[in-house]
């Protein structure tokens, strides 16, 4: 008789069963961090994941998780409710480096009131709860009882709360800075990575309608308190984070809906996303100064000309827009900068971006074929920088579909129906596997996927019932983390 | 160039990669119920699970899930802050028959205020926060966007909150009743399975220190209004459920900690388990009327005996208790009432239940051998009775660990150590294979795992950031029902 089972068990209670070895308690009487799963028929298929633990926001049901791929289990969750939070609604997420991840890593957590419109597109139960926040987060799991919990609240550090793209400083900012960004208050703030965060640089970006310009400005802290007064729900132009084609018709006419702030992986380069105008500000990380404004679109110039710089603001001329981008990054080798172009447009922008001055960067071509109702969203890397994968979604009754581009002839090679509302793509340690999250458009179908990234098998998918929208690989290293959530988002 | 996915894909984006055929525009444009998965590696692993909805409570995180176990992937998902509740801590479950459930099922939710000891034993941020509520619910996986969504608060509908366990009728009960109970009110509700349900029968229980006897009562709702007055916190004897061991020193001396109501799948009976006294009434369905109270305990007698009726109240003297008692319930087959008593005597009580009238049961044996520290607690049947699986919880940093029970001889025949803190055991529909749920004691390792109920092999496990302490496979019929989550608990 063979018993499969976490810890190899000798004895049943009773001590009296055909086929039993000894007697009762030879039970195991600890539990470590991870399982021992080896005797269980899943380990023929997830067993190739070893070293992978997968971080999963669950936008819908208030908590992050931490998963060993391998398992599968889950090593731990932590309900943000419990920082006081009614609704919290975890959004992006973005890992520190870890030798083992199964004894900690740090990871930060951004999240948004649910004003914005997540369920059934604006449902009105949730709205005035929730609350903007960034987190600075602890996964233990070097004792008997694995755990999560707050570090830091970063937004009551700071004064500046902010809910979307989360990215940690990589290549010449290693080790120094993390990113926070927010499209309803248009704003991005740097800070140091340490537990207690320093303000290190805060940017706010405005259009102005009648002059057709986007200001960038430098903004700062009452110097007294030497905090933002940004918290909760201050500061905000919209009531809600833009829906895909509402940057065509914001509430608020100064709004430019920034998205992230992605770093090079080479050069002390960082790019504010820019939604609304198509465009991205590429930013010195020694000076913070705005260098560029690079328009993304197909048909316009590479550029949007700076006109004038008056104290901490600089003022670039934006005559028209032919389309908005989301998210825009940079591959992990540097080479290029990718821009999902979508809405007016579907197709991703590729700039060269390996000359240290960004005005000097040029489009060089465009993935393109994705139709009228796909819309290049989200960006994952691999560390050789082989392929990028992109998410590319759709609105209801439409999936929505993942695919693979070829960096050497911006072809896409592959795609994948994972299923409804896809929605971020990371890549496994060893840079062989994508896994990619669906949240079944906020109530149905979803779950995470694994795709070999080479074979295109799809070779394992996992329930969730989380409704994520984003997730990530806890990379082992600094290098590892320019294939993370860093250099894309 | 074999590309695996949910909707197999003929084109790609561009039309021009190798190995593509067509062009774009072949994309899958809608999404049904329930992906196909057939091209992908988990196949082989998960799809001999066909047919068989899990329906997964996430304790910690305020959702409910409905998960194809066959995928395996969630099919949708519903969080209860959508209710209206702060902090929502769904607890027990239980899931009317359904022939197609990937098309749709109803179920029933319970759920407790988090005064109840669940985040590290009492966790003080859960306070003041959460709610009693019964649910009525339904999946729907008709259309192209599965949802779940609330058909009743049976709460608001009959005006009392219960947040304990929920077992739906079967045998002469079947198609009518579904009995909800409280162990921080002493009650039980027995309701009509309608959408718009009826108060059919209500009962409290109290125990009576000085005179050491257990009264059980018929309450009734107002007459005016026709509704209890035990909505939310009202009527709660103590701050929150009693932990293990907590029945032998109640802060509120009258408290018996009703536990469920469990249905005899054969004769017009039920149990409600009474905890801190191991002791459980048997009710006639057709009556309401208590006509036995029988004593668990090895040591005791068989019963403990009718002193007294009173208009609607019974009183039974209740001299010593041996050893408080948990979940209890009976076989599938109604031939055995089985009961796991613990705290002071680790072990299953067996009674014969075959007879009509309950007082002529009999304790024939108990399942033993669990040592001090290993509670048995959750029980779960097979269709035909072969075995009868044990959670057998233990407190930290002990596992716990699940048992297979022989009932031709009562010994434990089988165990796993599936992780920290398991919780139910349920079967899938064609009675091969066990589901079980574990927590992680509230924060730490969780998901659920799949065990062959002869082969003992674990043949699966998934990971769930939930913190499960309940979990339910649909039924196919209500013969099904016999050996889901009814007549045990």
């Amino acid at each position: 008789m063979s018993i499969s089972r976490r810890t190899l068990l000798r004895g049943v209670g009773a001590g009296a069963a055909a086929g039993m070895i000894g007697g009762p308690g030879l039970m195991s009487s600890a539990f470590g961090a991870v399982g021992d799963m080896s005797k269980e028929a899943q380990h023929s298929l997830f067993s190739k994941f070893k070293g992978n633990v997968v971080l999963l926001p669950g936008k819908y049901n208030g908590t992050v998780s931490a998963m060993d791929l391998s398992g599968p289990e889950t090593l731990a969750w932590y309900n943000y409710g419990l920082a006081g939070i009614d609704m919290p609604i975890p959004h992006h997420i973005a890992a520190m480096p870890s030798a083992d991840p199964y004894k900690g890593f740090d990871f930060y957590q951004t999240m948004q009131p649910p004003g914005a419109p997540y369920i059934n597109e604006n449902s009105p139960q949730w709205r005035n709860r929730g609350d903007f926040k960034m987190f600075k987060m602890r996964y233990d799991g070097s004792g008997s009882q694995n755990s999560i919990h707050v570090v830091n609240d970063i937004s009551a550090t700071t004064g500046m709360a902010l809910g979307v793209h989360v990215s940690i400083g990589v290549g010449p900012n290693a080790q120094k800075y993390v990113a926070f960004a927010d499209g309803q208050k248009d704003m991005v703030l740097i800070t140091t990575i340490d537990d207690d965060p320093k303000i290190v640089k805060a940017f706010r970006a405005d259009y102005d309608p009648i002059a057709r310009q986007v200001n960038v400005s430098h903004v700062f802290p009452d110097s007294s308190t030497k905090k933002f007064d940004f918290q909760g729900r201050k500061g905000m132009k919209t009531s809600h984070e833009a829906m895909l084609g509402e940057e065509l018709m914001p509430a608020d006419p100064t709004a430019v809906f920034v998205d992230a702030f992605t770093w090079h992986p080479t050069l002390p380069l960082g790019a504010i996303l820019i939604r609304r105008h198509g465009c991205c500000v590429i930013v010195n990380t020694d000076t913070w100064e705005p260098l560029a404004l690079v328009s993304t679109a197909k048909g316009s110039p590479d550029f949007f000309p700076l006109v004038k710089q008056s104290g901490y603001t600089w003022t670039f001329s934006v005559p028209s827009v032919l389309t908005p981008l989301h998210e825009a990054g940079f591959i992990t080798s540097g080479q290029y900068f990718l821009a999902c172009n979508n809405v007016l447009q579907n197709n991703i922008a590729v700039f060269r971006s390996e000359d240290p001055d960004p005005r000097k960067w040029k489009k060089e071509a465009f993935v393109e074929g994705f139709g009228n109702k796909y819309l290049p969203l989200h960006m994952g890397n691999v560390p050789d920088s082989r392929w990028a994968f992109f998410t590319i979604w759709a609105r209801k009754p439409n999936n929505g579909f993942i695919c693979k581009v070829d960096p050497k002839t911006w072809k896409v090679v592959a795609k994948w129906d994972t299923g409804p509302d896809p929605h971020t793509c990371d890549c496994t340690v060893d840079g062989q596997y994508i896994t990619t999250v669906y949240s079944g458009n906020q109530g149905g179908q979803s779950g995470l996927v694994v795709i070999h990234a080479d074979s295109n098998e799809v070779v394992a998918r996992l329930p969730s019932a989380a409704g994520h929208h984003d997730h990530v690989v806890v990379p082992e290293s600094w290098e590892g983390l320019k294939s993370s959530r860093s250099t894309s988002v």
